[in-house]
């Protein structure tokens, strides 16, 4: 006879009694061929209703651990498929994860805020698309991503940085990374050029795929065409519209220079990196590279990771014609690497207006934040120790310290304070005559507390 | 005077009159610094109250689109980081979108059958996690995934298929194809080999990122050791739970053999593609490659395409240790793929025993599913011309054709009648001596009218 302890229930029982003799079968307790007990039997023993146990019974029937032979009673299966194994502790290797050092304060990243996310909005239109759109969510999604999310990412392309793309032209993928190996597939193993000081990320994910990655020099305007020249690359891999961390945004001369030396060589192509050009606080936006291009030669990027959360992973690149038709000959067996239930939400989500607000709101909110770091550093007596160079984009700013002290020396200090800073030399990719005593302030993620705390420390370490 | 159509309204007044001033100011019929008629008046000359005027004004306030100044009224913002574009057209360019022919019967793929997808508990889950779980949704995911999806996934592992893992040996990513990119970034470029016959989109996948990829002979077991050393691969890249399409399960004793192949080498490699294991309907089950492993060779791959839907973008692979400790090493500095919404429903879904629970539903269904199709065969008088061989796992079996039609002949005979099939010798990656007269046929998403249909025109084939 079975027996279970009844006491510490919690939930239904049909369930519990469920699990139990489930278990028990696994682990081998009960033997295929076994007989249940009756219903009645197994209830008066335990003072359940037989309702109770024909419901558990019932459960165990439809996932095949037990069957009926009419006028018989229930037996235990022979589990088809399952392996029975003793229950047994969990494993644990040595596996060493590299940890990230934790600070109090981190105004050295490229990040943003994420306590702004529109959960109820996010919410709302999720549950929207699960229970109206079953079909759609079921259908495999083109290589390129949904048409409808396409469309809506052209739509708001069209309104917000005056490009006109056709939907085919853009390709959804899980993130830029990823985007960027796909990138690599389409133009081949070509020499690949970088901006310096620029994101050292992007060399390690060049060099892991196995691709020549060399630096090109920048100057006030953006990368120059000399440092292009200079490298050997075929392809130019460059945030014209806010360099990070420098804050430049490439003037319009310097633009079509650019896209001249894309034009002069033929397998020359550009990747025009757009990463948070809809948190620009002020000035006239400059057209993007892409938008004035009439060769052809510009792949543009962008991310939904700055925009919205780095936690939902959606990017998308623009490309040019010949390669949209490229991508579609070479590499339509691909599956497309984001799930549709999360393609048709931000579809909706951008379609029925909400990233558009979203946006606005957010960019009110970085404007604020930017006016209250400058008044704590103004309160704290540093303004007349430093200078700010920024352009007015973007969630981040570079102050200046006038200090003998080396960059190095600085970051260590603060470190001490808890606070995560780095200099604008730490992004130099090559050794040599790379400016000192820059520090990039991201204000994106600080609370006026942080704030007042970070202003402190950066003047105590002038003294 | 602003004047709009109040006719034609959907929605909420206030929000029709927030988007047609916004309108206005975007394609510059309203003029930085213009001012708008106050609310009163507004309101008046378009009989509707003041509360929605004021409702719209503050929308476009929130948004920064106007601005007010006390006493004086509301004014027409200058709106930075937007661009005042007419209004155009949409683009449309000449992409070639390979076109895939409809059938209106497909038995020829490795698909799986999507009508029963659990909506009802995803959804559920899905808000549960908005609603209960925001912070974990908005912190940075390792790039393995996190912790709580690799822990439900390693528990599943051990239950379900009697392997013991620790959760920091599973990593998780958009995909088998974004993972098998990994694999080559983690062991080099080496020579692969895959099964001869075997899944073309292998070959592509592969072939795409520069690998030199060679064909490994198969009998009846399986890939076989001569066939390893033939092709001279470093890393095998095999399925011997289910083969597709032969539907070999290779035998214990094969095994042992490959692995012993794998340790003979120091930088041999197996990679054991368990894509569809959930579903053996029958037959027991073998323990897998990995868990009989005790050098260290084999990476174990599966996906949740098969087992929920492929249109959710979740797969994981199990590295062993040495090589979990060069993944972080090297790797850690990618993102995951895989969006967190998503990790944290699937971990919710697995750790509450609604995956299990949704496998044994789907199991029985492919089993009533395999014997309706037996039937229809049956009934159609086709039985007696051919032969079937199955190892009763997956989700199709193979069909001997007893004629004198080659396979190329009977693939357009029944494309004739809006059937897809295709051939055991279609998947053979070389010229030479390939069975012929085998077909694979997928009964998971067929209706029982279906069945008969597609069992009519295969036997008319046979006359």
């Amino acid at each position: 006879m079975l027996t279970y302890d009844f006491e510490k229930i919690d939930g239904p029982i049909y369930l519990y009694i469920y699990q139990c003799i489930k278990d028990d079968i696994l682990s081998g307790v009960l033997k295929p061929g076994e007989k249940l007990p009756s219903k009645r039997s197994f209830a008066n023993n335990n003072g359940i209703s037989t309702i109770t146990i024909q419901n558990a019974y019932d459960q165990l029937i439809s996932e095949g651990y037990i069957y009926t032979r009419p006028k018989k009673g229930y037996y235990v299966a022979r589990i088809e498929g399952l392996q029975r194994i003793p229950k047994q502790k969990d494993v644990h290797y040595d596996i060493e994860i590299p940890k990230k050092k934790e600070f109090r304060y981190d105004i050295s990243s490229n990040g943003i805020n994420s306590d702004n996310f529109p959960f109820s909005v996010w919410t709302k239109i999720s549950r929207d698309v699960m229970s109206n759109r079953k079909e759609d969510l079921m259908e495999i999604s083109p290589t390129s991503g949904v048409l409808c999310l396409r469309q809506a990412i052209a739509d708001h392309l069209k309104s917000f940085r005056g490009m006109l793309v056709d939907p085919d032209q853009i390709v959804v993928g899980a993130g830029t990374e990823y985007l960027y190996g796909v990138i690599i597939q389409l133009l081949g193993q070509k020499v690949y050029a970088i901006e310096n000081p620029g994101y050292k990320k992007l060399t390690m994910i060049y060099g892991q795929r196995g691709i020549d990655c060399r630096y090109a020099v920048m100057d006030d305007d953006g990368v120059t065409v000399p440092g292009l020249e200079e490298t050997g690359a075929d392809v130019a891999h460059i945030c014209p519209n806010h360099h990070f961390p420098t804050g430049i945004t490439m003037p319009a001369s310097r633009r079509y220079e650019i896209l001249a030396w894309a034009k002069a060589g033929e397998g020359r192509y550009i990747i025009e990196d757009d990463y948070d050009s809809e948190f620009r606080l002020e000035g006239k936006p400059i057209p993007t590279l892409f938008s004035i291009d009439g060769s052809e030669k510009v792949i543009y990027m962008n991310t939904f990771s700055k925009s919205l959360s780095p936690t939902i992973r959606i990017s998308y690149m623009v490309l040019p014609v010949h390669l949209a038709n490229l991508f579609y000959r070479e590499m339509s067996f691909y599956s497309c690497t984001v799930s549709n239930f999360e393609q048709y939400t931000l579809a909706q989500f951008i379609s029925q207006g909400y990233f558009e607000k979203h946006i606005n709101r957010m960019r009110l909110y970085y404007i604020r934040q930017r006016k209250r770091i400058l008044k704590a550093l103004k309160a704290s007596g540093l303004i007349e120790k430093c200078g700010i160079r920024e352009n007015g984009s973007g969630l981040h700013f570079l102050l200046k310290l006038d200090t003998s002290k080396s960059d190095q020396e600085v970051e260590a200090e603060l470190e001490e304070e808890g606070i995560k800073i780095r200099a604008l030399s730490d992004y130099y990719l090559t050794e040599g005559d790379n400016r000192q005593h820059y520090f990039i302030v991201n204000y994106s993620d600080l609370t006026e507390d942080d704030m007042e705390k970070v202003a402190g420390a950066l003047f105590r370490v002038l003294q």
